[in-house]
């Protein structure tokens, strides 16, 4: 999926919205505990009730791996499923990772040729050829940290080089390492006037904005500061949409939710002529 | 295990060597193949032939993460094995993990709860919050990407506010979040002479030093340099030793191997008089 693509999709659902299936398996209805596998059988209605109003899905891997092999397999599963049911919908694996080049290549081939991901968060800490192998990958994204929406993005990220911040440069050096129809970035949406600093180093790339919902940030702000002429940004919600209701309607009540947030969407698209 | 315990067995082994199980389902001899678990008997027989040699082993997660459910089910049986016959030996994750905090919670689960691993490797660009989950559990340590031995390195870790590089600021920040026995920092050894700078910010922290043999580096510059009175360093090697054979005899070539590695050891520990 190139970004032209994603605009489109964007357009044909009147929303940019991310679903964030940070699946825990404390949180979820006691009446699917009983399925054989609770997490993807949570994950499924989830995704029946939201695919109308959303353009991604953002499977958060830490998740997943605590439950040690068995949730290595409701990873599979709800990947595969999202992309044979849904397979225009973008699907990004949160995974944060990130290594020297043989090693980020095993974590390519993870999620790019052993399950179908379009895309994986990528830690730039370790530089350009812990990212690159990521790129090898047609029609596959990384989604590199820039600004993070926690306490600790304070620690290191704004370290100031002749006035060029950390999270700058490594916008200004990696938007070089691909293109925007490969790369785009994680940009906390709890600091959405700095979206506009960022518009100036990166104008079309994508953004990945985490922090609407249970992490506090305005979709409003986020939309004045970041869309672009092909939109420009997937605004991630994950708890407030999926763990909204812990009854047996949580689906319905998540779709709810999820249409809330696309009808919002679809009035800032609207005041752009994007839609 | 607390760092007078890993020294104590330093000086029992004479020996700082970590093996790295980088477990390529590739490179694992073809008679292994057959086997119901190939990665698992391939790891058990490198542990075998080396466990005497080394005071640490390092599985990188991706090796295993790469091959699905059944990759999990290796890693898990690899740590389990290890601690059950050596509980002493010190089994650090290389997993280059770090998110928010209720995701890090989740990871620090997965290798300390779920698996019974001393300590995973963590990288520092998200700061605080993203880090301290880990040090929650007692007895468990991080190990945090200072200066990795990467080509990338040189993009971001240098980044210089008014003198202090980023890899500098990550240590002397960091430093305060955990104590000396539950945190080590990963050090890059294609840059020795830099450990002599790190030294004096981190005089008495652990040094886990990945660049030996495949990574080049050489393992007398890095204990002149890095060398405490508690030893202070865990210097890995991975390919050099695990897949220095491939015939049915690898694991009688690795342990070789590591027992050269763990003679050159020992004369530099007995030449500051530390055995």
């Amino acid at each position: 999926m190139d970004h032209i693509q994603l605009f489109n999709n964007i357009v044909q659902k009147r929303s940019f919205l991310c679903v964030g299936l940070d699946t825990e398996i404390e949180k979820i209805p006691a009446f699917l505990k009983k399925e054989k596998d609770p997490v993807f059988e949570f994950n499924k209605r989830i995704i029946n009730a939201t695919y109308k109003f959303t353009v991604a899905y953002k499977p958060n891997i830490a998740f997943y791996e605590s439950g040690g092999s068995n949730g290595w397999v409701s990873l599979e599963s709800t990947v595969r499923y999202i992309k044979k049911k849904h397979p225009d919908i973008f699907v990004i694996a949160d995974a944060k990772r990130g290594d020297i080049g043989n090693t980020s290549r095993m974590y390519a081939q993870t999620f790019f040729k052993n399950m179908p991901f379009d895309a994986v968060t990528v830690a730039p800490y370790m530089g350009e050829d812990s990212v690159t192998p990521f790129l090898s990958y047609d029609d596959k994204w990384v989604v590199l940290l820039a600004i993070t929406s926690n306490k600790g993005a304070d620690d290191f990220q704004y370290h100031n080089e002749d006035g060029i911040k950390l999270f700058e440069r490594v916008l200004s050096v990696s938007k070089k390492w691909g293109t925007t129809d490969n790369m785009m970035y994680v940009v906390g949406a709890t600091r959405s006037e700095m979206i506009n600093d960022i518009r100036k180093i990166v104008p079309d790339h994508f953004l990945l904005i985490p922090g609407i919902g249970a992490q506090g940030g305005s979709l409003e702000e986020v939309a004045k500061y970041g869309l672009n002429s092909k939109c420009g940004l997937l605004v991630n919600s994950s708890r407030g949409i999926i763990f909204a209701d812990s009854s047996e309607k949580f689906d319905r009540v998540a779709g709810e939710k999820a249409r809330e947030i696309q009808l919002e969407m679809e009035k800032y698209l609207s005041e752009r002529n994007l839609v």
